[in-house]
């Protein structure tokens, strides 16, 4: 192998800057030649590809976004963008391909290779850590403490005004980011799509909190079965019927996928590209590199893809005994 | 004069505490006797009033909210209501206010000091720094920061997929908070209560910009007379009807709201509380105190609540001319 | 057992207020009384115990330093001492412990342990990392990130002049918090206590970087052989011997101490706090309650502080990769 | 006028890529082509000069340093070097300068224009706030409040152990970040080159602060007429004679230089920008665009470098008052 491609793809996530440096210079140290892909698949059909330099990745391995740019193709879901994007990869010669992004990248790289042959190694590029085969994805780390900061601003105003706060987080399928912001953060309740929220026993405690506590903070996964944070409150709202109470909704938003990356997510994201360029050099392929109990691993973009990565049991009790 | 009172009302912003502090220590600094009323007005009513030391507003200088908390109070706009208060005031001895807040705070203690005689004097707390009578408002400075920040890491995702994002911002009635986040944020347009909102202009210069940017940033405040950044958003859309172009709407909310204040607010808290007290000492009532031109002001709380205070000139060319 | 006592002792980290919210609010939940020992042994020599509430540990999750304060006790370190402390644990009826710190915490405990039998739990509270039985210790990621954040500041002003920067972290007898600094902070080099510095080589690299590199960052742990970043950047300095080279020393000092917990800090603080108390409660003693591979372990004293922990030999061989 | 040049020299300072920016888009938008000059006065002897567009100062307003560079040029202090500098502009037909920075750099920019006759208007660059004619400069609220985050962070760990902090923060002739940070920071004491300092106040204070307080922070500016940071405390610990005292020192050096710049610098450093380029196209020379009471003012180089600028007195009387 001679010559590697690099691309991001799907919703970017803080760290992968530092994953496609890691891969640009772990291919140069290595002997190899380095392309990047701009947008992704998108880029790939329409022949966006340069060479990537040591000095191309200096100076980004503390910023938020992707200098190789991010988009979403539907030409590559054919059959004839696909052998666009493989005519593209044989004019540079590209032999190997590192593919940053989460299950739709994951996907389109299965495909491809099973259809052209190219070797494709992954990293977990994703904020919402909702992928199978390594302990965090790249991007995760940064989105709960920028989420985290945002609550803990909001509990500032809350406690002020005595008041109860929903805060919706983003997870469409998947509660990593709230959990982790909800026991870091102090919330009285938490609502995820893995599990079943019982809202009359929120409204139930929420009556009897004040009591004791003057202001709540319900922290509400994006994906919550019962709705998202602005339909929840109202519903609870309904149901504990006091005018006395005052309930405010926040939605965080697109700031929790920006920003400079966290250490963790710097490293974890230096650690995945390095292991994708090497794993390219020792004949892997439809695998993604990942940080499980502190090593690499290398796990098959169909288990990434098709096994479920549940929330971990012990944070789950935490948020029981933490918000009494 | 020897036992003052001090309070914070309306809206929480970031600074109060450091307000509170001062008045505090600078009353004790001089002598005085100092109360803490807890909720504003309604504690005012409730007679929830604490004597307060030195040691009482220690380690408070860096938080955000305000350790006497804030309420909105309908009982006080009764005649009942007010002289309830004044019982309690009365009650405890207390010859003196500080009252800490905004348009709504002042005009209730005009009318309470007209009707029963207690001198008070006010320090602008609010981050709309709509308030005549100090060049910035207690707050502002940070919910700016807080809001820049913040859009900053959503030029970061919205330059890796080249969108145009629409970001409200606080203001129901001021643009200060937009035009400063415009100006830092490198804002392609900002829309503001004071001026006509040109929504053909923008629609033009959206679709030409592309040829030459990849991604836009309009900043809304939220009281813009043509809606809301969601509503502004979906008729730019409308007009601009260009599926190419993916536009997202990101609502700041109460984030701004909260956090630990900026060097300035502190300053500036820190500034208006000393002042007011000495204020008080000196025999002023009925007035605010804030900072002009670097130099402490007293300014009549008619003034305060009646006059109108424009957006800089000066920034408001910038806007023009940065965006190109 | 009915009663239990928390402490913090050693140097402070942040995390260690999440870890005694945890504490009080896991023991409440199970029904036992629990109280808070201040400034660790020497509070426990002088009876300086206080009963707590749920309320007691509201709102200091996010909080840096440790609301029970901690300090070095001489007077534990004699039979006479620890017999004092014993009485008063007895006085009030505290029939275990957690015990919040480091190594000389745990070498205490074990020994008090031993003498008078009251069970003890610890949790890793240090910035250093150096503790076995746990993947991190609580504070570690935030002094990381602490530090991270003013390397990327430094790199700011080092860049803009062309200069080469040696920039002190803490660790004086462990590389954790330089290793991943320097990874995350893109640095040059990294010099840690556990490997053999070659000064030789970093001249050698340092001469030919500028041909590439116009700045550099030089990561130095405090305990490196070769001494602390001021004699280091001296020898290089006088070996290097190029007027034309700008070197300049920061030592980031009691900054990576303080400040609010990562959200990582916050959550594995709760843990460490609930798995303590849960350790008590199952008969367990003379151990330490960690994190490894994402799982609640304990670990005996006895290993915690005579069981070395190893850099990671991934992030080394990041380090050298990474800095071409 | 039909070409014009910017460049920044002296010490970088968070803004000046703001002001950059500025420059650049406010020649665009007025006719003119604008060249970046590499480096301060060594890149314009060297001609490291080239042309600047919209697109070149994208994306830079909320970075640290300066994309220009800086450089310290002892060449430009003599006859030659200045001749070589001249016919550098003349070979780009540069017929108007914008100078970023501070004392040095208008000295530098006052002799060059008096030689060789071509207009100079600066913008005041630097973090030390040091330059009359203006009432902050730009840079100067980045690096208070990098030096308050600091600052807080050190009152947690210093509140933990019950210690005596010393914190030196940059102003070799000037006690603006100290005065702002002493505030801001809570501080007990505050030392800066233009009083006086009294040890022996200081001595008697901290020995009875003790009773009430537990911890104590010392804000000294680098340029107090007593030493540095180190060297006070040392003469101040010998005093207290007291082993029950924990003393302990923290410089914060460099990281005061770098960081995303605050909305405040972002704005000014805008507003100076487009004043600077504003005046030369008014016929202005030999002279600094600043913003005094919220108004550009234009202040003749010789004011800027030989007129004093003192420090705010009620800054002053705060900080004696609110340390009680």
């Amino acid at each position: 192998m001679k010559k590697i491609a690099v691309f991001t793809s799907g919703g970017d996530s803080p760290g992968m800057n530092a994953c496609v440096r890691a891969v640009v210079r772990t291919a140069i140290f290595k002997g190899l030649e380095v392309y990047g892909i701009y947008r992704g698949y998108e880029g790939m059909i329409e022949g966006d590809i340069k060479r990537m330099y040591s000095y191309s990745v200096s100076n980004i391995i503390q910023r938020g976004g992707t200098v190789l740019k991010s988009a979403r193709s539907m030409e590559f879901k054919t059959p004839e963008g696909r052998k666009k994007a493989y005519d593209n990869l044989v004019a540079h010669g590209i032999e190997g391909i590192v593919a940053i992004g989460g299950d739709g990248t994951f996907t389109g790289a299965k495909i491809f290779q099973e259809e052209f042959g190219i070797p494709t190694v992954g990293c977990p590029g994703t904020i919402d850590n909702d992928i199978y085969g390594t302990d965090y994805t790249i991007g995760f780390d940064t989105a709960v403490n920028t989420a985290l900061a945002a609550i803990d601003k909001i509990r500032d105003t809350a406690a002020a005004h005595d008041r109860i706060f929903f805060i919706e987080v983003m997870g469409r399928d998947a509660g990593f980011i709230a959990v982790d912001c909800g026991i870091g953060g102090g919330a009285e309740f938490v609502m995820v799509p893995e599990t079943k929220t019982d809202l009359s026993m929120v409204v139930k405690s929420l009556k009897n909190l004040r009591k004791s506590k003057s202001s709540s903070i319900v922290v509400v996964a994006e994906g919550d079965e019962e709705g998202n944070a602005e339909a929840i409150m109202q519903k609870v709202k309904e149901k504990i019927n006091d005018k006395e109470k005052d309930f405010k909704v926040t939605t965080l938003g697109h700031i929790q996928r920006g920003g400079s990356p966290t250490a963790k997510d710097r490293v974890l994201g230096s650690l995945c590209g390095m292991a994708a360029v090497e794993g390219l050099l020792e004949g892997r392929m439809n695998c993604m590199a990942g940080v499980m109990n502190q090593e690499i691993v290398y796990t098959p973009f169909g288990d990434c893809i098709g096994k479920e990565k549940p929330l971990n049991k012990e944070h789950l009790k935490l948020m029981e005994i933490l918000s009494i």
